[in-house]
């Protein structure tokens, strides 16, 4: 008998955890991003906005302002709809763009994220089918996947979400619960869906009632072309459910975002909310209500968009000097990211560990596959880097292409 | 034909919820905090802290502070498990109060509710046996509802949740996969959990392999006795997960508690924290960290306990001195809320009504039974009133009460 193995303490199971935590095992991803954001790396990889253009001192205006006015009310526990100059603000700035929107319709959530979050709850049982492009952002296909939803996945080129994949899959008799769109500046691609498409998708969607989620997280970093109408400006009999968020126009360490439904979706996110978390922060929501009653908003995003399409077409430019022929990608009018795909059977997976020998980073494109994973994609990031770096970046990127290459 | 009816707009179906949906709708307790808070209403219904104890100017120097030095850092996404020296923190204090904990094993989360949810999420399957005291947090009940849980009700008395009744459901074959407690000073009844039945609910949770949820939002507000070891320092086989907040020591707008587990529901309630809302608010967590590094917290909490002592003493005497014979109510030690029951067969449900026309409000305790309501009962808050108003408030439930005695 080992008596020195049998004295070792017995660790005992940990509790079983809930079915649908399998769904939402910690991404490949997660770890990705984790050895990415090393300092020595340069990295195209998170989805971080620039820091440089965060509003520090207007904020920090704002925050001293609320509290030394209304410190106490500021701090204290308030109602899980959010605070409501901030609603009446979101209201107001949707309805400019073209969407009629009361404060009643907006519930404030802790970033978009968690509006994800509550639709899942809201909307969805076990089974239930979701249709996503494909691919698609990573965090919402783990928020549906934790709600045990069964993926419709949809096809997807420059033009976005092929609503014609859709309807081939509904006229087929697999009509979704829900339809999850991300239409300006899609996470990961860059692509917009086109007027055209958004016309047919809303028309799918009120023949056969199905909801639709539109995520909208980079809609007003547009630096180039114009928007076609929203969903939820187009939404007539109440199917739309709008996300947005100022965690890429002010700051996402606020953690503030929105819900914008419908009264009867908006009362049962409302419920969800408030067994979630009580409410969003107070003295976050009235410090943004406070900083927007002074605040140049547009004129702080026209200085986002600036930087912002400089650094894209640096991205696009290096990409054509530094990446060997066949490799191709999106032009994105806006947002964070753009997507490249790899010329002669390349696969993306294969490059990361020479990419970071390298010091440089991206994300494999196969993460954000919610079915058949395809390999030839990588994911960048432009907004967090200055067009210097970018070069630098991508000119080691075409190094590592290059090597794999031979 | 009626052509006014028929050229009316048809409102088609709102999209089906979810069925976890019918088990969170709007608690009657919403609405009637609503009510409550009109301002001419002397209200004992809320749970709010007294907002002229939250440390305002301090709080404005941290901020301002980590605006000042670490702006774009304090603003930025951050990772999800939380800001490492807020976590040490959270590790140290518990670990100066007995239990040993490390920073790896805190998770920031906003609020404690958010604890509760993220427990809910990462061990709850359809059908799976929750036990809790009845009556019970109605908020956690709502979660636990929302995971469509099957409920355990166990018996509760002056030393708070019965452990023998526990005992007894678990020899006939009712093992509940959770055990959700509120240990210190128990909302809504105000009451602690015996030393001795601490220890016997150990030994039936490491005896059956059951995870207990030990939810202590109030159990730094201690003003009079000695506090029993928490669950959690008693832990030796990674059953608990501890929940703890700032929201009732600091203040609860800035959305910030705790959630301390052993590493496997460690992990998981990070996986489900990011599929949430990413991460908590980083300017909420810094300002914390760095108030925390030079701020009296203990004296702060000193005058918080002897303001709450005070206030707890004076309901107590006002409702001696103005509610009839056979009123019966707990003698809190510490926390925000006491438990009466009325006399000879009185419903507090009843009451309600009559008690806003007095212009004085409370919660019928009816509201906080999982399953067999029972209606004498009433909670109500001492945190949130002067002694004087306190005083007067009781004095006006107690014409009420006399009212509907005769």
């Amino acid at each position: 008998m080992n008596l020195q193995r049998s004295s070792q303490p017995v660790v005992p199971a940990p509790p079983r955890l809930a079915r649908r935590m399998s769904r939402m095992a910690a991404s490949a991803v997660r770890e990705i991003l984790k050895v990415a954001e090393r300092p020595d790396i340069l990295s195209f990889a998170g989805g971080l906005p620039a820091p440089e253009l965060f509003p520090v001192r207007e904020l920090a205006a704002a925050v001293d302002d609320v509290l030394r006015r209304e410190g106490p009310a500021a701090l204290q526990y308030s109602v899980t709809e959010g605070f409501h100059p901030l609603r009446e603000w979101v209201a107001a700035r949707l309805t400019r763009q073209g969407a009629r929107v009361t404060a009643e319709q907006v519930l404030i959530t802790c970033g978009a994220q968690q509006g994800i979050e509550l639709v899942g709850k809201t909307l969805l049982d076990p089974g239930d089918r979701v249709a996503v492009e494909s691919p698609s952002y990573l965090a919402a296909l783990q928020c549906f996947g934790g709600y045990e939803a069964t993926f419709l996945p949809i096809g997807s080129d420059d033009q976005g979400f092929q609503v014609d994949d859709l309807e081939r899959a509904i006229a087929k008799g697999k009509v979704p619960k829900l339809i999850y769109v991300v239409a300006e500046f899609h996470n990961p691609k860059g692509t917009t869906l086109s007027a055209e498409r958004r016309e047919r998708l809303m028309a799918l969607a009120r023949a056969h009632r199905i909801a639709i989620l539109e995520d909208n997280p980079y809609g007003e970093l547009r630096f180039t072309g114009s928007a076609p109408p929203s969903l939820l400006s187009m939404d007539d009999t109440g199917l739309v459910i709008h996300l947005g968020t100022f965690s890429k126009t002010l700051a996402p360490g606020l953690r503030l975002g929105w819900l914008v439904a419908p009264p009867e979706l908006h009362r049962a996110a409302t419920v969800a909310k408030q067994a979630s978390d009580l409410h969003s922060p107070t003295l976050n929501q009235r410090a943004a209500a406070r900083l927007l009653e002074s605040f140049d908003y547009d004129g702080h995003l026209g200085r986002i968009r600036q930087a912002y399409g400089e650094r894209c077409l640096a991205m696009q430019g290096a990409l054509a000097r530094h990446l060997p022929e066949g490799t191709k990608w999106t032009r994105p009018e806006g947002g964070l990211f753009l997507w490249a795909s790899l010329p002669r059977g390349l696969k993306a997976d294969d490059l990361f560990a020479d990419a970071l020998r390298e010091k440089v980073a991206f994300v494999p494109g196969s993460a954000f596959f919610p079915a058949e994973k395809r390999h030839e994609f990588l994911r960048l990031n432009f907004s967090n880097r200055s067009p210097e770096r970018i070069e630098e970046g991508i000119a080691r990127l075409g190094n590592v292409v290059r090597q794999h290459l031979t």
